[in-house]
């Protein structure tokens, strides 16, 4: 094997799986490419007994899918869930709990010149120099439906944590499009303002800027990305396991397999930097019996635990990178050439990211949640 | 257990156990308290025959011990370690590899203190809540003398990746402290001159400033923050497991689990939201029959898997929690007091956190390659 | 917790989840009770590029399905599989193939007094006691249905196997059918005779007995346990891994996870105490050029590795819990009372077990095969 | 690759690593190499403050140690572990437990012929076949050393269990030595007697024949098998996670992981073929409140999970292949040869393999329990 990375040596020859399973306890594994028959998860070591019923999926599905307002691609698919096995007449039944979404077009040929061209900045190259075979219709597995099967994931640890912690409260919404900065600070922001503009940012007025912003990039045939925030509210002290699982460690983990992610912090993040440790220290005070600290640069996680503040956390997004304009790239015989995007694509992914980075952290609560039961005297 | 998280209900009682491993293929286990016997790591999942001493072990190790300069913590440790098993006339034997470093001290009478008062922005009070018990003296398990594992892990990491990937270079060197900037572009950054200055950023002169800086917050009994990056070079096409498991999301994973690491981004990061589509996409072109990009704001990762650019990334640091400064803080009987640090502390971890860095870059990158080896055909 | 264990303390509350996740690297996740939608398996971890159709999947199931003789079970399920995701023109993705096949019947009436009578030697108590839940009608996820994600994954597992080692060869069959046993030795039993007989057997005259002792025990309303074999043919030296994943401890696993299975033995088995070392022991000699045993009592694995000989074992199974008679047992409500059993069954799960045992040689081999790349040099 | 398995095609090259991790939740990495430094075991997932002592650990690898009387092994080794993190005061701490015992003799000379010449029936031609590579003094990570550190976690996990359950026990005892059979039914089986006679059967009549059997074997430089039987008594009902990680199943990968063993079988067995079903059946029936069953030929298991009766299952051992008398083999010039065993070698291992079975069922036990807690509401 040695003389495959000798002389130009970049390539480790085609081959390969990809893994798509999540978690240590509540492990889910999703299935599907865009263009296939379906998309779908398994999730293996749901608990007993905890209520679930098919439309409780079937919301988080609705507030992901496309077409449900006018800035996002207007691709119009129901993506109707099914539950397969794991529920029995509106409780879990402890089984593996198996959801699918049948895809509406199998192939398409709004792609066909994808097959060969790798679309700048997308996984295609990537793809095929490690698998040697792509799904290359619609981004196959590389595609933004396999997030499906994350936000349907989602939804049932929600459900699972909502059972032991029924006050626990996640709450995702656009903190940044493109220079446009929503100001409202984490611990006021309203899950109900976030859900009634379809920017899903924290203020109204600042929502139509984004907007705007949004619709006059796509007029440009051009992509904006942004910044969603994230904050968990109520989340009991306890959760995470130093040292390399901790709580931060896993969410980080989370937020970063989301696709077009580009970073992650959590309390004060990269401004911490500029902070001296008399500044950052959080200090603590007792308040109604309870530990508290006076400020939250620890984002309600020390030393990989939450210490019962509110997780906060922040995700850079990069801009769509399908675009319609020309762009220089190369093709699958190794020729340079150019692409310009087709099809009805966001301009602007953060308002669809905001279910699929609330179903990352309702996984990694739950997953967490679960793993400390495990030990328990 | 429902009631538990009835009325006030932060608590999830006082329980648990801690995950210390790392990696699927090649797993790292590593153990011990900062003023127990001694810490180490067990490698499960080394291959055979790959050349190794226990001097390529100690060069890590004696980056990051205390005392290796005068801008880090004076305590004077050795750090010595030994290969207890899994080594045969300077081979692996494709068995486990158990390395041990004994502690100087196992019990100090210089953290008394921290035996019922909680520390500030540490991991004491989260300890106590979660596990009703913890090796107070240093910090035990969430002391940074936890790393030592990890560095000596890396080593073994580094050796295997380079018997399969000659060329691949791991860089990491402090690039902020605090409002101090090192400019060299990542490219352009010399590991020898990492090296030859004591904050191991990458400029000597910028180094003086970064070195006066730290001795004054020291002097002030405050610390600094900043920001280490980390270049991953001639990695090969191919690396990442799509679809959790995506290159970046394991190196989040990784570096967000290190003490004190508060953020994470690869490539264009944060700056990405400021971008349009059309100047973030990295244009494909070929050099030298090689499939290259014009510009690198992907951090050398599309869809999860690298493409042969380097993969860069950054990481913000928060300034060292122990200060020589009176605190606000409560103890473990939940009164209000005081606590002004003691003993001797670096008032500024980036140095000695570059080669922690590096050896978890060198744990992702080995896993990763070893992984999808088990797949090719 | 400590109180629920105090008095009689038998249980452990009512809680839990059952994983149904199977391997490391060619990982499977089955899920689907018996009169749900269906049953089905999502593999993570297959390779790229292996040729794969339904009708390779759709063979294996045909020879486990109901119906298929006068000696099984009389329900006339077809257990067709559709393939949702992973392959593309005859070639795997190395994304997750999802593979379901839908039930004919969601809910039956034949099994109403199962609801509340638990079923002697069955799951069904055990269930209830350990999850406050159970999918009562059929065996819900206790019923021999749940092998058809097994077999279903099987197929594929060998195709995998089968594209690296063209000729590995794994054949299971009926050895005994309660006292009736099949003199055959190992080397010399034809997949071809096997499976030209309903209860798969290796010699076709045993075969006339052994169904005319299952019709007897059917006719009488009972049922008949046995003992199947399999050996594994043209294994490569190498295959398993020490220390606890020994490719006999593996196989054990799988083995004693198929319901109904009582027993494992590897090689000599249970029969090596009664031989002395002298007797045992596998002289090695050499011939072509190999290394080869004089016998093989070691069963192909020496240290957990595969030897290159045969991997020969048996697996012992009880006769079906299931039967015509009526039986003392208690109900959910912890009042004793009698059963009789109804519907359809095999009086002798032996001839449809043999698929299964296939299914998870296959399954085991392939993770082997698949681990031991992820670390070659 | 594909070439490597034409012709003759039996290598998979040389290669690879080995695993030595057990548990999910409960997980043990053992480590070492009989004629290294040491060997020892690090324990990650235990939970905090459960009282445990050096002297816990010590009891019980006095019990598998060489010299422990006149029909083991001579070799005196004192076999002292040093607990090197993980508990504090007495109590574990939650974090990982690491476990030493250093080897007394590093090298040694009476294994130099082995260093060639592959002993038949051993490991040394398979690991030479796999890894290229082996540390072949004193069978290396083959020997039976690298079971102590499966004692010493065995210690741990018994210590976790009966924190949970106090009253659960598990006993292991000699049932066969060859043709010598010990007719004590499991129930009667008495811990106390068993520890009472060096052979540790449960019968001391019985013990004197095995004793002179044993020494009978070693005078004639032969070696003799025999049978295991081991019970778990006082098992709450609800231990075991179907599907694929049944109870029983999970049992037989930990005993088949032990050196030397060779078929496992719970509850009736091998025996079951002989049995129908209305013989073989348990009836359930009601005792002081609780569910029990006539008869046990479930052996404490069904569906997968225990029923509150005794678990027992049975481990057959091959006779010891070190033998003092003259053999045919190879040597690593794939040249014909003979060997003749040196060294002081058990002429039965199953004595010391009575603590080695009991250590496994305590880690299959501990980790069940505290996996099920993993998910209870």
């Amino acid at each position: 094997m040695l003389a495959i990375f000798g002389g130009i040596g970049y390539y480790l020859g085609q081959l390969k799986h990809m893994s798509s399973s999540f978690g240590t306890v509540f492990k889910i594994s999703t299935w599907g490419e865009s263009h296939g028959v379906g998309v779908g998860v398994v999730i293996d070591g749901c608990p007993a007994r905890v209520p679930l019923t098919r439309e409780m999926i079937q919301h988080e599905l609705d507030r992901r899918r496309p077409g449900q307002s006018d800035i996002v691609t207007p691709r119009n698919e129901a993506d109707s869930v099914e539950i397969l096995s794991g529920v029995l007449d509106g409780l879990t039944l402890g089984t593996p709990i198996a959801l699918s979404v049948r895809n509406k077009d199998q192939r398409s040929t709004a792609y066909d010149e994808m097959q060969h061209t790798y679309r700048p900045s997308h996984a295609d190259y990537c793809y095929d120099a490690k698998y040697g075979i792509r799904a290359w219709a619609g981004g196959g597995r590389a595609s933004a439906r396999e997030t499906i099967g994350r936000v349907a994931a989602g939804a049932v640890a929600k459900a699972v944590v909502r059972a032991i912690c029924p006050q626990l409260e996640v709450v995702a919404w656009v903190q940044q499009v493109h220079s446009i900065v929503c100001p409202t600070p984490a611990e006021q922001v309203s899950a109900a303002v976030v859900e009634s503009n379809p920017v899903r940012t924290a203020d109204a007025a600042v929502a139509e800027q984004m907007i705007a912003a949004i619709k006059a990039a796509r007029s440009a045939g051009d992509s904006l990305g942004g910044v969603v925030a994230c904050t968990v509210r109520n989340c009991p002290v306890g959760l995470g396991d130093p040292v390399f699982d901790k709580l931060e460690a896993t969410l980080a983990h989370a937020m970063l397999s989301i696709p077009a992610c580009k970073g992650f912090e959590v309390g004060s993040g990269f401004a911490a930097a500029l902070l001296r440790g008399s500044e950052h220290n959080d200090p603590f005070y007792m308040e109604a019996g309870r530990v508290r600290t006076r400020t939250n640069n620890s984002g309600g996680i020390q030393g990989g635990i939450s210490n019962g503040e509110a997780v906060n956390m922040r995700l850079a997004f990069k801009p769509t990178a399908t675009l319609m304009l020309e762009q220089e790239t190369v093709n699958d015989a190794h020729q340079e050439t150019t692409l310009r995007g087709k099809g009805r694509h966001d301009a602007c992914v953060l308002p669809r990211a905001v279910p699929v980075v609330e179903a990352m952290a309702w996984l990694v609560i739950c997953d967490h949640l679960l793993r400390q039961r495990a030990t328990s005297l």
